[in-house]
């Protein structure tokens, strides 16, 4: 099975079309080359009973870690803590540690900007209020801490939706995690490019290589169309170690390349630019 | 309750973040423009089981419409059509019109490779085998045809994971479906931006907007940090007709930038570049 990764992320402006979702793409790609399998993304919105239902439904699934973006601000529409809070049937309650996190950088705040201090107000200390028995995580880069609830079978990580807040937690605090758990497990990935072969000829030619080769997922990303054909054919591999699967990709490149001349096409090893 | 509709991206390349997710995007975009209410996002992998989980678990939730993209190509591992007969308990069968556009495009493309034809392989065919009742939608730009499956709450809505296939279905069959569905429904927005005003200082001041605006939706997005911050505020409404959508926006607007100027915050109209 591998290690399996679920990845929600939380807000209106995805589903409303007015943000592209490079979170999940950037968490997906980070994961993936961990060693993690994503085997699902679900994108809600900013409602506690929707956030809640998706978590659940996911948790039922049991995903070795289930990693949400979005949602941990201090304004009204920020409900991910209470969401999940209901999801787990915890108590939110304001977590000392968090609350201390959350001190020092206003403390930090008001010494840039020359100001006394910046009172806690009750928007700012609802950024400490966790789901009981969970964790904060340090955000090196700004003020909502990221957090981390174990559940039986899931560690679930909840980190903001800045994106460079994401990453730099998930640096931090959770790619340590998900490349211990990995263990040596690497992903190896390459793509050819073929000329003059229509998708629907080069089917028939990926099952037979893929056939031979049982461990090396191929499939073809049409880039042009039918009529006149340019494709990239990705190869990729999960394997025990590198060696391994530098020589399992390999092997299938020379196969379905010799495929695609044998049928008229020709094979490039790096895109037309 | 509004028009919903839930959007179903399936492919691997979206789960291991080799592909970023435009797609999601730009249905997300076109749907919330022309009136209906996204209420889900769903990323699924190459796989039968789970793509026909994903389609069950959102047939459920009885969406008005749910839209799905990829998977409907000529190689082993397009297995939306094959998923979505599964999940709905159908029998998949040749759909003589699906075959007939597949025909037609395979004569086309023959003619314009100079070849005397492309023999109707079984991975063309493929491609025309609908689940039963299921209708074929044309494919103006590219091979596989889309589908529409008529469901007891829902339309069942087929596309290609090729953006310009997607993007060309999309507008030729789904745009007036949803329109029609949506009746006189505006979706209306307009973004300020605030300097000097951090987001927990703007947090209370959205709360009030929010009260006496009450069919606005108003949300934060920091651009800057909070040592130095750079807001963008998202106004967004959906109404019945245009003028009272604005209307409504520019009251909102009004109120807070008020509010935001007397808390020492700079507010203006236009991002700087």
């Amino acid at each position: 099975m591998g290690l399996l990764v679920e990845i929600v992320c939380v807000g209106n402006e995805l589903l409303i079309g007015k943000t592209l979702n490079t979170n999940a793409h950037w968490m997906a790609r980070r994961s993936t080359t961990l060693g993690a399998i994503v085997s699902r993304i679900t994108v809600v919105g900013d409602d506690v009973d929707e956030i809640a239902s998706v978590i659940r439904e996911s948790l039922k699934r049991k995903p070795r870690f289930l990693i949400t973006t979005g949602g941990l601000g201090p304004t009204f529409d920020d409900k991910t803590l209470e969401s999940i809070a209901k999801a787990l049937n915890r108590e939110l309650e304001i977590n000392a540690k968090a609350l201390e996190m959350i001190e020092e950088k206003y403390e930090a705040y008001a010494k840039a900007r020359r100001v006394e201090k910046f009172e806690l107000t009750p928007h700012r200390v609802k950024m400490a209020k966790l789901p009981k028995g969970a964790e904060p995580l340090l955000n090196p880069v700004g003020t909502a801490p990221g957090v981390k609830v174990e559940i039986k079978n899931t560690l679930l990580i909840v980190l903001p939706g800045v994106p460079s807040e994401m990453e730099a937690i998930f640096e931090e605090s959770v790619a340590p995690l998900l490349k211990r758990e990995a263990g040596n497990v690497v992903f190896f990935e390459v793509s050819i490019y073929a000329d003059d072969i229509m998708e629907s000829t080069l089917a028939p030619l990926i099952d037979k290589t893929m056939h031979d080769n049982p461990f090396v997922y191929i499939k073809s990303h049409p880039k042009g169309e039918e009529r006149k054909p340019h494709m990239e054919i990705h190869f990729s591999t999960t394997a025990g170690n590198s060696k391994v699967a530098r020589e399992r990709i390999g092997k299938a490149i020379v196969q379905l390349s010799e495929f695609v001349q044998k049928s008229g096409g020709k094979v490039k090893v790096q895109d037309k630019k």
